[in-house]
């Protein structure tokens, strides 16, 4: 078993952030860690992710919080999303209590950040309070310099290339 | 189902290359997609990565080619470990011939192209012979511009910040 669980941050404008952190989990799961993957903004109901059908099979708990993001979603109230996420910051911290989980992934939490759903203050207490042997990843674009100054390892995905600007529309099995 | 496959790439120095293309593949999966996962320079008996045990338990089906690299094994004989490469290569474009594919990873394609090991044509060539539903997704740091110009999608992964500095070591369920 590990020492010491690490923070681990995929940020940037490309492709292969959240997709890096099922890699991450589903790596952490073959050894039979125990893996929570907990997604900001992701609406299985709409795309039929295989990510969270896959994970679920191995074994790695899937939690949702404010599926749906204003930007997509006009009408959507945002007072009721930032208590969504606030909900999921408190879910999050309660789960950090519990010392059996081995990797806990934040995917899209860069994004509440990035977007004021979420205070900087309390991802920073939240990251604080991370238990010796857990292994935090997070995901999302613009992650502010203060996580990046908390974090161990923090990997930037560049956009050289993206079908998007060939008119190439989201794809099943490859974007969700 | 996709209409078009696209060619994907993973490269730069930072981690999370072959960590993306494992979540593209367990993604593809999730959908019922038919997936293979070709790693060269990658040994499970010596690291008891986690990816491939829970690939496979996804129905992802595993090929290893040129387990070991020379740079560290330096008792390798690096003829040894072209022809390797090469038969690695043949098979792949074995594989192209059999429409039932969905997606094939080409995990550290690159490295092996950087190092020598194979040759830019061939590779190129190998590219053009994918058939047009196939997703083809290849990593490894250093991949050459000919390849860039013929992908849909390039991400280059930077690293900013690599626990390895802080003379943290290789851990299990993390990096393997």
């Amino acid at each position: 078993m590990r020492e010491r669980g690490l923070i681990q941050v995929y940020t940037g404008n490309g492709k292969g952030k959240s997709t890096a952190a099922i890699g991450q989990a589903v790596r952490a799961a073959g050894h039979g860690h125990k893996v929570g993957f907990i997604s900001f903004f992701k609406d299985p109901d709409v795309f039929g992710y295989g990510e969270y059908r896959s994970m679920e099979q191995l074994g790695i708990t899937i939690f949702l919080f404010a599926r749906k993001h204003p930007h997509f979603y006009r009408e959507l109230d945002p007072e009721e999303v930032c208590e969504e996420c606030c909900r999921g910051l408190d879910f999050i911290r309660e789960l950090l209590l519990d010392l059996s989980w081995d990797m806990l992934v934040l995917d899209e939490l860069n994004i509440a950040l990035r977007d004021g759903f979420l205070k900087e203050d309390e991802v920073i207490s939240l990251l604080d309070a991370k238990p010796q042997k857990l292994e935090l990843v997070l995901t999302g674009r613009g992650v502010p310099q203060r996580i990046v100054d908390k974090a161990d390892l923090v990997s930037e995905v560049m956009e050289i290339k993206h079908p998007y600007s060939q008119g190439i529309q989201s794809r099943e099995g490859i974007e969700y």
